[in-house]
């Protein structure tokens, strides 16, 4: 499959890039912008599984290259983006493309991390809302902590809640994510639940400011 | 220390007990509305714990009873119950005592659980406001599967989010929490968080219904 990045010079698409990169076959696409961003941060992320023993390929585009004819396009940028961006890749999108949102709101209200949804209820609504009406959309990556994730030298066990309302989308996205070591995916049901799992990034934002244990701490569930 | 459950007859009440008086040395309590109810769930306990090999004494009261004198007491009753349960208690709670609140208001929609805070803007902060002037109030135990920590043949390992914005009050209820094997109290911040750790409780119930391998899940932050 082809796995494009959206977004991928950020944190999240960082992480996913390199342990998509590292733990799969897939081919790993990284979007921005700009894509001369695309492609020094897609060599930046080769050198990067080089340096651990990985040879890997992988290549930057701009944006609307990025997505054209992927497999599944996670949109990893801001969440004020993710409409016009799925605006600007929208008719790169194939039918059988499946867009992931892991964006989420938040705001600081002295000191403490909120959650602020947008008006369509959650990002990943909004980003369904925004969607071709043949592209569904998925709601995963949400509450991963980027950096450790990232650390290709350590082991992470974190579990990734997937939301979405097309089954074939949803068992798409489960099962590129369960190629990752130490990531699984956990169903968690519908689109309209995925306000309750964005929720979810700035509690977990919280715990790491009060418990000096849990600083970019991620999840599992059992 | 003295340890009042009120709604000690329920679910997570008799789950608490159950811990408390297997790992702590603390004095536990049972309060019902109905003095017998509340007799016979302690009677009971002790049987429970008794053919686990632990020799413990659990009292059994009414609620007021259970509360008078108690350092910590546990609103383990449904949430439209807390303001009057707190109500008819508030004269029997000392300026030394804590109450912890751990209800979550549901609603099913579609079949899917959903977060539904009142208008205090959580449970937690609904005791809060009920509460005496001089009692403060901690939010706890929101987030455990009360079955699962009720089998005291079972292994546990969850951790369970604190919030509140007494510090005194917080590091006590820490301390408990912490002497039961298997809990792990985590401290989530002030009360204004209390929502966001509530909200967790219905996402945890949904995941159950979606993914068959997390039928009744807990969390642990790591």
């Amino acid at each position: 499959m082809r796995l494009a990045l959206i977004g991928g010079t950020g944190d999240i698409g960082r992480a996913l890039a390199l342990r998509f990169a590292r733990d799969t076959d897939h081919e790993v696409l990284i979007g921005s912008r700009d894509p001369e961003d695309a492609r020094a941060a897609a060599a930046g992320y080769e050198r990067e599984l080089a340096a651990h023993g990985f040879d890997r390929s992988i290549m930057g585009f701009v944006n609307e290259m990025a997505a054209d004819r992927a497999d599944i396009v996670v949109l990893a940028v801001p969440p004020y983006y993710v409409g016009d961006t799925i605006d600007a890749i929208a008719d790169r999108l194939g039918a059988g493309t499946v867009l992931v949102s892991p964006a989420v709101g938040m705001t600081r209200d002295d000191g403490v991390v909120r959650y602020r949804p947008p008006p369509a209820g959650s990002v990943t609504e909004l980003a369904a809302a925004h969607a071709p009406a043949d592209v569904p959309v998925v709601g995963a990556y949400h509450n991963l902590p980027a950096d450790r994730l990232a650390a290709l030298d350590t082991d992470t066990e974190f579990d990734t809640l997937v939301v979405g309302d097309d089954d074939r989308a949803k068992r798409l996205v489960r099962g590129v994510t369960d190629e990752v070591a130490g990531l699984r995916a956990v169903d968690a049901g519908p689109l309209s639940n995925a306000a309750a799992v964005e929720a979810l990034t700035p509690l977990l934002i919280s715990i790491g400011a009060y418990d000096a244990r849990l600083d970019d701490a991620g999840v599992v569930f059992h």
